[in-house]
Order: structure tokens, then sequence, then C-alpha cells
């Protein structure tokens, strides 16, 4: 079986720039494909089977440990978070209200993420840093008010994402998450793109994540209170969704708050979030630095 | 006295440029100014007065009737609203919950917005469509927390917003105002941009918003749970600001969803959101086409 192709953006040398990570190393595509200059265009391109040709013909041009890694699609025109997904997270939020008949929503910014490999960043702000671990999905073919056998074939690839919250500012105010959920370079988005396939990259796949080792998130996709097929479905309900948007669909129980007591992120932990098929995306922490 | 300088953008011929908006008609600026491609990049480089020296000197190219206005900042990196911050409006969300000590903070995507002039869209999903007419203020020079004593330095522009909502999606679900805030097309944001000159424009001006030429929301600036400064000093504890972010700071009492039994908009009504110093930012509102 050949290894699937995995599509990074990363930077190296002081250029942005991105490609395939194979066994044999980085084959950097970036300079062969100048009419897309990001990942996003070539997803709008449909262009990641002509990658994936470019990449098995040809040698590979840099290490991977001489790569940093950036998040995926460095400026998708959404970035759409899924909540409250898995079995028992509603309870999680101990504010008596019955499970939600939609999917919870909230948007967050680019510059809150970094790539695979990069610390994320605890801010003088707040102790109550969080970990989630998530799958994420990235739109290929476009389209509003998409059926929902019709969802999958909106898929262009699979990442994964740590969705690091400051736990204490999501209920900051009265529409709560926005703030706790942007603190710049609180998440990390990668290590990379695994194109889409079929449904059974995605349908009941294991997701985890381990904090220094330990295993605290652990669940399947196949338990996700709103599946794939739906959130596409529903989100582009309301809006457009347009080639390289990312959807963070939502992290099992087991983040640090549900301790007692809560078991926050420290400077020199490592969080590793893991699922079937797509990688590992590994992140340690730091302290914001003055 | 001169008037004040009015930036737009706005579609001509099938093309997107930007330009003053003036006495004499349309200045086209964007062709003169190819390092800037939007307003978004000639705000970067802090080139407003440049702007308004150039439309000085010059004739005016086309008549403001035959522009399509588009929103300002077509793409902002970041587009965040504030809820519940003039006096009652707490009390308009019915749910018991005290008023809250920090800005309640929520991010549409540019696309549920329109420019000045154009119809606002209500969809099929509800008839629950509702206007705020709210003042945006442009970031000029980013920042990570700034102090609230130099925040006002901050700011490059003003202009108008009609935020409208979804009003039944904004309680879809348990994070609750993503989906209500971002029907494509469902708000406005314009007419243009007024560069910020002093604390004068802004401290206490008044906003109406008037569904056809009926008063419904009247208040001043003065009166803002949350100040300019405040929001400022907020926003950018958690996230770096930069030139171009757009923030669109609160809508006073009187919604439609404030009276009883609620009154929404529908097909044919016109929105107009007014404020001194700054213009009257006018939308028919027109059903979804199928």
């Amino acid at each position: 079986m050949t290894e699937r192709p995995r599509f990074a953006t990363y930077t190296h040398a002081g250029k942005t720039s991105y490609g395939a990570v194979t066994a044999k190393g980085v084959v950097d595509l970036a300079p062969q494909f100048p009419q897309w200059p990001t990942l996003r265009e070539v997803i709008a391109a449909n262009g990641l089977a002509r990658l994936t040709e470019a990449a098995e013909q040809r040698a590979a041009d840099i290490s991977e440990a001489e790569i940093t890694y950036q998040i995926p699609i460095p400026a998708p025109e959404k970035l759409i978070c899924v909540g409250v997904n898995f079995p028992d997270r509603n309870e999680e939020y101990k504010d008596g209200q019955a499970a939600p008949g939609n999917p919870s929503l909230f948007i967050r910014f680019p510059r809150s993420f970094v790539g695979h490999g990069a610390a994320i960043v605890r801010p003088p702000e707040s102790p109550q840093f969080d970990y989630e671990g998530e799958i994420v999905i990235v739109i290929g073919k476009g389209g509003r008010r998409i059926a929902e056998r019709d969802a999958l074939n909106h898929i262009a690839a699979l990442s994964l994402c740590n969705e690091g919250t400051i736990r204490d500012w999501v209920r900051h105010a009265k529409f709560n998450v926005t703030q706790g959920k942007n603190f710049d370079a609180t998440g990390a988005i990668g290590p990379w793109l695994v194109p889409y396939t079929d449904e059974a990259q995605l349908a009941d796949i294991r997701l985890t994540t381990k904090v220094n080792g330990e295993l605290r998130q652990d669940d399947r996709t196949s338990r996700m209170i709103f599946g794939f097929r739906k959130l596409i479905s529903y989100i582009s309900t309301f809006t457009a969704l347009v080639p390289g948007d990312v959807i963070v669909t939502g992290t099992p129980t087991g983040a640090g708050a549900r301790f007692d007591p809560p078991r926050w992120l420290v400077p020199g932990d490592t969080v590793e979030v893991e699922a079937e098929g797509i990688g590992t995306l590994r992140n340690t922490v730091m302290d914001e630095q003055p």
C-alpha cells in the first residue's frame, strides 16, 4: 500500500511554501505551481491530485526537519468551529441547559492558531489554558444549502486541530465564547492536509488527545452528535461555503476543565492530537514572551 | 467649511474600484494607486490623507448614480461585532441574565454584508428578519493590549452598519449567535469610510435607524455601555488588531424584536441607519431569489 499523500504549508529559508511530506522527505511544490499561491487556490482549482502526481515524480527537496509547519490554509475565507458535539460534552458546561437541537457554532481567526511543532502560547491574562482535540474538514467544492446526501462530496481534505481555549474567557460576557477561543496562537492546526477520498476515512475513526503522553480524550467519530454530513448541510444553510473553508468539528469529553481540580496546560507540556489515517498534531506549551 | 472626505469601494463597468465620493461626483482613485489594491492596503499604508489630496486635485470621473457600492473593506482580517452595548438592550434578550461585565463579542463574515443601496436579503428559512443600526470603526494602526488612553489613535476611519439579524437563528444552539448573524447578505456596511480625525467625531453623536421613514432606534454614543476606548483595548487583549480590522460597536434599543408583536422586516421595506458626521446607510429589503 502506498502512503496517503500529505500536503503541508511551511516556511523554509525565510519563505512560505507548500509541498508534499513523504517518506523520502519534503517535495517543495509551490514553485512548480505559481498559478496557485497557497493550498487554498490549489483546492479551489481541484488541484490536489495534480500535486500528488507531481510529488510522485520528483525527488525530495528538503528534509522534514528543515521546515517550520504553518497552518495548512493560511487565510481561509471562513474558519468555523463546532461546540458540544460528542456525548457528555454538554454536561461539561455545567450551565443546566439541555443539549441543543442544532450544532453550536463559533468562529476563530487564523491568527489564533499555529502550525504543527510550534509552541502554543499561554497568555498572561489567565492560567486556564485548555486543549481540545478535533478533526478538521476542508471544503473543496463550495455551495449553499448543500443536501446531507451530497455533503461529503464537498470535502477536499482532512486535518487535525488542537482547539486551544482560555477557559475563563469563554464566559467573559453574554455571547460567551469569542474571546476565550481567539487568543493569538493558543491553538494549532495540522500537521498537513490529507486528501479526502471516501466516507470510510471519516465515518468511524478514533480521535485521541494526549498531554505529556497521558491519554485525556479518546472517542470515535461515529459517536459525534452532529455528523459531518449534518454539519456541512447546516452551516451551508446560512452561509455559502467556498473552497478552502475550514470546519473544526468538535472535541470529545476529557478537556482539562473536566477534571476536579481542573488540569490546565502549563509551559513545557506537550499536547498530541491524533486520528487514524490523518496523523499526529504535536505542540508544546510556552508562556507568552514579553 | 469643506466637506469631510468620504472613501467608498464600488463596482463600475464591471470592475471593483475605490474612490472619493464628493459633491462634484466620484473621483476614481484606485487606478492612481496601484500599490494599494483595496482600501485595506490604503489604511495599512496610512494613505487616507494622500487619497484626500489626490481627490481634491482632480475632477470627478463618474457620477454617484453610476457606481454600485460594496462594503468599504472587502476582506478585513477580522470583522468583530459588539452585542448588548446600549442601555435597555440586555433586557431585550429576556433571558434573565444580568448585564455582563465585559463586552459581548461575536464575529461575522464579510459575505453576510452588502454595500449601501443594495438590497439586504430575507432568507426562506425565517421571517424574523431584524435591523440593528450601529457605528463602525476601522482600525488603522495595529496593536496588542492597546491602552484605553491610546485607543482612539488606532482608529483610521468610521462607517455605519445595519447589522441585520435572523432573530430565531441566534438562539438555534448553545453558543447562540453565529448562525443568526451570518446569513449571507442580511446586513450592510457603508456607505463609505470617513477618516477619523478627533474624539469629537465619536464621543457624543446621535445614531438613528428608520424603517420606511419611521424612527425605530435613536440614541447617542455617549450612552454606550462600553465606549470606543474600552472596546479597542479589550479586544486587543486577546487578538492583535491589524490595519483594516472592522469593529461594529453595538446597537441601541428598538430593534424589531423589541415590539409586541415583533415588527420584522419584509420585502420592500427601506432601512436607514444614520449618524452625525458619517452619513446615511440605506438599503431595501428583498426576499432571496430562488
